[in-house]
């Protein structure tokens, strides 16, 4: 990998846990209708299906005043708002349905921290949907839920969700979903966005487990960088997943009548698996924190190893090369140069002194 | 052990914190009765135990009919499910007893983590059995209990289980387990389960003590990777552990009437065994993090001793061969060659420098 | 950049986490109106906006009994301070408006950490501006903000502020702060100086990703220190901001009938940023230390590297130049000497063992 | 030391952060009034103290129907039962007073964790003594106090207590002691377990004193398990003493009315104590902490000054060695051997490079 | 500096965070008045000022009797007794005042930790003043505040304090101190102990900026000393300090009567500035961590440069020395020895691989 890719992938890494882009909303009031994200200049689509336990209609919105008839029925239907960037949409669509101002606007500032907030005719939340692209990137994506007592309104930033399974239950008429109120499909698309929180930690699972074979066998400098990366992909999937569970917490506990006592039920599985999946989060937090003393002490063992072999090798060499260079002297007087077996004696010499070094580091058993 | 054998355990160990399997699951609605887990395809038998003081029957279920016998009698039967892949038969026997779908869901869900709900009629409870295998492996059994006015349902994966001694007392009348009702024999269970803990903690106790003799006396590479593998364990273990302190807490404090006061006061002494060895896991990882500490440091002493060697062997040899290199040298004028006493002198002056290094050494307590 | 250069941006940073100057204060009775701070000797200036939905009017205070009608006016009025080292000054105008001492004390204290206190005619609030300057530098100017019923009154240090937006909407009637209280003026300041942590929190996280690159590709013992002066930072931002997020909260939930409802649902959305800016803070916390990780993991593995070229240096020609010693010393019967090929016969047998050892490191992974 | 009696010493102290020993409960029902422990086979002895302000008797009691007398008496009294490991004993003493066979399992199961329970008519609490043997090892006794109307039961496990100070103002009649009821005879006993963990942590406080030296000016490898050795007996206190605090409050917050207003103002006063003794073991985690950092520290700065050692020696010598060499080349043709003062000027040049280089080294601050 | 004086400091200040001196109180009863500390042997002394707003009249106590009238006088005074060693006269004037034995016990035990006790006719607290003595050691002085209704004594053990401020105040009528109630009075003595915390936290800070450039520019093992004796410093303060936060806040939150409305204003002041003491002192306790771990990274840095120059020197000079070993070998037949610029030939060689080395660390950037 080249030095510019790597840098690009962190790059977009680390924007990731960028504060909020502020200059699109410098001196803007509260309340201020102004997208905020990167995924500008898409046209706005609203694909509606209206169901109830007989019959099911899916269209696509053709004009505004369609709106107010799904907003007036008794029917429940999910209208699902694809691209947001389009502000005036945006707004006049809030306005058929009287959102308020400070809700429209987070609907459509993908910077925007999860959140619930219940308003008088309506309960309003963030989410974030996390999913991972062709190459294997954790995408996040921004989207808005809406309650109404017959309508769930979803802002969603791209066209592809993790909604498709709800789709399918709502057509095939799988399980009780056509059956129950707008409630329970709100439950369930919160269900769906909390279930690909699991597909991607599954992810994550996995590159610890690789990452565990390359620390043990063949650790890297590289390596290093590769669980730090990993240290700052659950953090950031901790920032996003983390308020869920209290958002949801609420949920259950509100007084609020628009939830049946029956979708509490349901919420309270949903809970269950939020608790889980930042139970796990914090396990791979620990996780790579383990791995990456691993890599630390595989460093330390490897210098080690390397300063042993210098030691062997230095330790046995250097008395040899100092007894030859005795006998390199040129005085005149040296009787054991003339000597019929000096030569002999001291190689014997030389051996005993090898012998005995290589016995010494064997007893340290460093070799 | 080889690479291929350390990389299976490793597998092993590592697959037991991955998030729960969701490929099973993808797409279908909460409340769909399906099984989640490794190990599929065993068929379902039941095995009933029907008590009172007087008198104790124990039976195979041959047909479902003989449940409604047990549904609706008011003696007092335990009902032992022992495997639960085959979801078909789970369902059905969900409807005799009118469990909730979103309960039957978490029972036979090994992913599922331990939690308590109550329902109207019943109360249902998923733990985790923790016991060694016969290789000494980690092995967690997931197991859901559910307690009505006079059966207690248990649903476990396997046919071992922990409550052999549960099943004793209610063959030989030991204690007032007789005496009392469903709610002391969900109790027993709860307790025999909580037991288990504590043989398992055992196990990782063993493991601490061997792996501090081997950082003190002798530490390899591979020992950093056991402390890690230890580590892991006990997070693992804390994972199933610790909700269960929660849960018995919620038992106590429910205003239930299902459960005695004097079942609350047993219930009490288990939580304490529950928050104790809480406690005890988390010694345990203290005790590993010191561990790690204990073996960086003899890490480093070691290349400390290794550094020694290396120094004192070159900084004595290096300036001897040095004066052996100038007497080597071949000018044509050097006076000292050709004096009577030359040799024996420089190898006197050898001598001293020796002598003086061996000294400088051992003030510095090098040697 | 020289040494004396990077002590005075040290002391910089350093004296911004100082405890409170006492020595201006020691002695003193509580309450005493007293000036702490280094922006000493500047002429306090009042700049007044009154306003309603159909007028607006600006103008500078010219002498104190102007502000008996702004006081007892019930038209809105935002009174804006500037200089609060006229101790003199700033004792009389508290007269006028009765606010208590303590309070005064507090609103030219520059030490004085953020809080909020309710009095019985007014909330008061003491908060933290954060700025960057030409150079870079974090600026902490101190601001105190209090509310009355139909006036907001502003005690700030310098010229500069984070308000122009705030101004700006008020001239051109945008939004509708010019038809809500002074209570929503209030709200719009507190906006205003939370959105000026985003701005700095920015500049923290290019520095970051700055130090990334650094510590990535070219680690300097400089770099050390930049990480470190990073964390300082952190750690001086979060001291004045996390106090912040339990002020506005306590805004929310007073019964204090001075600030509306419709108020208390706008700063509900500006607690929501408190809260992001306070995680975005623990993240930038957490990416410190993991710098600071990568940092000594690359140091340990340049040190491994320059250990490696060592012993391969070593290990290879201290063996080759012992065998040259042998045939340099100067026995009389050594055989070898005189042989033909002697000479080539060594110098093969060198190459071997070099050959040899070159194979030996490159098994080990070290070239 | 030799490595086995380490060992030994290493067991003691492991053992006593182990589990609970599952094996002599297992299979048993709870309430099973088992001993588990050590100290097995000895003879339980019952020592009685009755008193009021006007007498006092002392005896030891013969046979358990003396026991009712005192049960029934209306003078206060200490029943001191010594030795639990004779069950029977236990069980019948334990009828006669009508404690719940909960409370005796706990009272003789030394495993069992400290607690206080309140039942109807009595107020049950397991405590743990600690006090230093002969050898310096930190003992725990097990100890169960049980408050009644008008007496005292106390079942410790030997012989020796820390109860001797109670006993002398008891017979003295030192203080308001014996004018007081039971409850402040409990209240005496506590007391006198949380001043013998004073003594305990004033003997840690003087190892960490030893060790600070040993760190400073001595640091062998055996001073890191030294430090250890420390921080797990600190973590083993922490086991024991903890929940104390959290007992005590229950004592003074409890509606019991067994305990009266004046009682409670002393446990107030025992809380205190129980605060800081918590607050000090805190401390000494710390201290130990810091101790094994300075200990790493103190490894690392070994290990550059031995670095610099060998550097500075083959840095000096392997130059000139070289120079030598260049002159101990056979070459025919090598015009400055034959110089007249090749030799001395090749000397001087060598002297040249070795006070170079020591200038070198010295600028670098190395010597 | 000698060892023996380090020691000597080194007693000084670990001797501060020691658990209170046992021996003293070994086997008393609560209650019992019995001095703790090392300042024994000190007459005490009583120093009273009289005060209402009309008058004020200082005198030092001479016999006992002259307290009733103090105690039962409508006008407020300050009681300040010097040395509280002599227990019996503690114990006299305790009675005088009624003081409850168990808060007289505490008066008097300098290890007591800060506390603050209601009781039915006076509140009572427990403070310690910090102040540096002459050689910028940091003292620990007890002190005990008792408020009357219209009486304030305090107990101190030495003569110098920190209440010289306050006592100014009263002579000089400044601010309304004289005009107001004991209560009054008693806040200003707490929040002028308060007070004194920050000038101690000046010096440690001033501590740490010096030890900021030590690390960075001149790092020796003894720096390491110096910041582990900080952090001690630290904690040590902290345990002092931490209580007292609560303590305010329980004055602020009592309903006892003693305490004006008023007052609690000006003591909601001094909880502020104790939250800021408390926010410092965890910021110095981050700031020493930082030291710690930038006096590591300077060690490895040092580390790093000294095996870079013992390697450059090494691989440079071996090889050349190798070669010329080559050529100082006797064998007979070695034809380059004859060539007519042989020697040339191989100083050029020589001269071409140093050249090459050089380029080689150049790339590497070691030089």
């Amino acid at each position: 990998m080249t030095k510019r890719k790597i840098r690009r992938k962190l790059n977009i890494k680390t924007r990731a846990i960028r504060p909020r882009k502020i200059a699109q909303k410098k001196g803007k009031q509260p309340g201020a209708i102004i997208y905020v994200g990167d995924r500008e200049g898409m046209a706005s689509s609203v694909n509606i299906m209206e169901y109830n336990w007989d019959h099911l209609q899916e269209y696509s919105l053709a004009s505004m005043t369609e709106l107010e008839k799904q907003r007036d029925s008794n029917t429940n239907s999910w209208i699902d708002i694809i691209g947001i960037s389009d502000e005036k949409f945006i707004e006049d669509l809030g306005k058929k349905f009287e959102i308020n101002n400070l809700a429209l606007e987070d609907a459509i500032n993908t910077q925007q921290r999860p959140k619930i907030d219940e308003y008088d005719n309506y309960i309003f939340g963030v989410f974030k949907m996390l999913y991972l692209d062709d190459n294997q990137q954790l995408v996040v994506e921004h989207i808005a839920l809406t309650l109404f007592k017959h309508n769930v309104l979803v802002f969603q930033e791209l066209k592809g969700d993790v909604f498709n399974g709800v789709r399918e239950r709502l057509r095939n008429r799988t399980g009780k979903i056509r059956a129950k109120g707008a409630d329970y499909l709100f439950f369930a698309l919160i269900d769906a966005v909390v279930d690909s929180y699991f597909e991607v930690s599954e992810n994550i699972f996995e590159r610890i487990d690789t990452l565990e074979d390359e620390v043990y066998y063949d650790p890297k400098p590289d390596t290093a960088r590769k669980i730090q990366e990993l240290k700052k992909e659950v953090i950031r999937m901790h920032k996003w997943i983390f308020p869920v569970k209290e958002m949801i917490h609420r949920l259950i506990e509100t007084d609020n009548p628009m939830i049946s006592k029956d979708t509490r039920l349901y919420l309270r599985d949903a809970l269950d698996h939020c608790i889980e999946i930042n139970e796990t989060l914090q396990i791979y937090r620990e996780m790579s924190i383990s791995l990456m003393e691993m890599y630390m002490t595989s460093v330390s063992n490897k210098m080690n190893e390397v300063m042993k072999v210098l030691t062997i090798m230095a330790s046995i060499f250097i008395p040899l090369t100092f007894i030859a260079g005795i006998y390199g002297m040129n005085f005149e007087y040296m009787p054991e140069l003339n000597w019929r077996y000096g030569y002999s004696v001291v190689l014997a010499l030389m051996l005993i002194i090898l012998v005995g070094m290589l016995i010494f580091f064997k007893k340290k058993r460093w070799i």
